[in-house]
């Protein structure tokens, strides 16, 4: 699987690049923010409707789909992009993150992670080495090494033993996958909050020379100020001319103030899980569909915005049918918040070609 | 608003005949089946899904949008077309069956219904006429009168009297509609399981010359003996040069054998409701999306359809996010259900044209 990554521009007043990665299935232009499809379909949209939003990648859980249905179906069935009938590129997740925020019973070695299913209690045993072979059976554009996530506040030591660990694993990883050549590998840089740890993991990491490199265990409590902070420290030391992936962010203005620190992809839960408790997304902030001051408002949800919702439905018909629980409501909200998003990341890049 | 009904062909071997309904919205070919739209969508449906399965009118409720969101606030979005973006026909029912069905506190006169609403308890009175304004204010393609529907069994004495008040709430509403030109309007025979009753009612109906004629009251628990023994008293009575509605009906089965009895139009939540428990239908019949036997899959619901679940996804994939609980699993399976009825109705004109 070919991979190439090319900046375009680069802003002169920050960090922030417009770039371009070429894969076999298709282009992407970065900054770009890749919707979220944990259980092999991004929720209440079908992959028709992604491409309207204009999506150029997606991303998958490879914990989710470990458990259920598992990598033998999902390769049985021609892999992960033919059994979801989506053929643009997909980035997996090496399920690191969810398993430290989802399963149970964890228990972790040198070798790799042992835990049960948060599904059907069903023991689980990761390694490195193992969490490639099953995205390489999903056919993974992009696949992340296993890291280790802590919880935050950790002290300083479990910080460091988490980045001690994640280093020996994405090397483990870097040597499968010369020798598999499954593809596309992207390393995860960890540290918590304490900048001499991020510094060393970013080092490290970036010593191991991936096809490009993420951020990953922010987003997951600490202040915004704190977040871009981490990013600067491990922006200073991950190559300039890979793409940098800062996991799991975030709102359009985290997204925003990292790309402008000089992260070039992003994914995140927020715009589809927002639209299906009724909030939606416009320039000026975030609504709810459930207002009283909605009932008769016949205008789009955002009178700026091109997306199937805006062109065909009033915000009166939308809150009719979320409060009647309408299933429409959510897909015609995340549909909306997913656009935003992409129209958002459409500015940012115009913004940095100038 | 006009309304043209023609029969373009009669079946040689039964009393089925294959029509056309002229409105100003659009061309209604019959035997047709019209996908409900309960609160102002079909469930999991957006308006160029139902174009692309086929949909050539449907029906909407007028009872649960008289609770919600009104019929002041509909006519203030431009009416209902507008209001859920859907500019081909509708057919909305008077609310009679779920006056009977879900409200509480009924007070029944011979001038209309006294009801509290089972959302939010609020008392409600409708009287043939209002029914008939409401219709209006939603901007309805064809509207039904208000009619008295009983539980089944009742004793033959409840039956006769609602057929009298519905006879006469017949005649109250052709009075009204004639005054106020407010558009299409069909009748509905009552009569429960009583031949003689169902004959009283569809003489006393058809004398009235609506532009429709519906029997009511029927798939509510008899045998599907006893609903086609009905039909045929019944269809013996109504006009041949207007069309025939049977309300809620039903299984493909039932709507066949309605055919050959001289029905024809048809309405019914099956195949919407099915689909959302991970039912599918099939020429081989009903198929639960839930079974093991479906987990490698790898072929269509149905190798003979044509909707767009059945071109882009197999079973296993439905059956992998149906037991994920991902609402893409419930559009996909109302896609292909709903499709399933109207090609079944494609097949029955085709059967009937020779």
């Amino acid at each position: 699987m070919s991979f190439k990554f090319e900046i375009l521009k680069k802003s002169k007043k920050s960090r922030a690049r417009v770039g371009r990665i070429t894969t076999d299935r298709g282009i992407i232009n970065t900054p770009i923010f890749m919707p979220v499809g944990t259980q092999a379909t991004v929720k209440t949209m079908t992959p028709d409707a992604l491409k309207e939003i204009g999506a150029e990648i997606i991303l998958s859980n490879t914990y989710h789909l470990l458990l259920r249905p598992g990598p033998e179906l999902i390769k049985e069935a021609g892999g992960l992009h033919k059994f979801m009938n989506w053929d643009k590129p997909i980035l997996t997740d090496s399920g690191g993150f969810q398993i430290y925020s989802l399963a149970h019973m964890r228990k972790i070695t040198d070798k790799g992670v042992e835990f049960t299913s948060h599904i059907d209690g069903k023991k689980h045993f990761l390694t490195p080495e193992s969490v490639l072979d099953i995205q390489a059976a999903y056919g993974s554009d992009i696949s992340m090494v296993l890291d280790e996530c802590v919880e935050l506040p950790s002290d300083r030591k479990t910080v460091e033993k988490a980045v001690r660990r994640t280093t020996e694993w994405a090397r483990k990883s870097k040597i499968q996958n010369q020798k598999s050549k499954q593809g596309t590998l992207f390393g995860i840089v960890q540290g918590g909050c304490y900048p001499e740890l991020r510094k060393r993991s970013a080092e490290e990491i970036a010593e191991l020379d991936f096809a490009g490199n993420a951020i990953g265990g922010l987003s997951v409590g600490e202040s915004q100020r704190e977040m871009f902070d981490m990013i600067e420290v491990v922006n200073e030391i991950l190559p300039e001319d890979k793409p940098r992936y800062l996991m799991g962010v975030g709102f359009p203005e985290d997204i925003k103030g990292a790309v402008e620190r000089g992260c070039d992809m992003f994914d995140c839960v927020i715009p589809t899980r927002l639209a299906r408790h009724g909030t939606f997304l416009t320039d000026e902030g975030r609504l709810s569909i459930r207002q009283t001051r909605f009932e008769r408002d016949f205008t789009p949800l955002d009178t700026t915005c091109d997306c199937y919702a805006c062109r065909n439905f009033t915000k009166a018909y939308i809150r009719h049918i979320f409060w009647a629980r309408e299933i429409l409501a959510m897909q015609l909200l995340t549909h909306h918040n997913l656009r935003y998003y992409m129209r958002t990341m459409e500015k940012i890049r115009n913004e940095i070609s100038g």
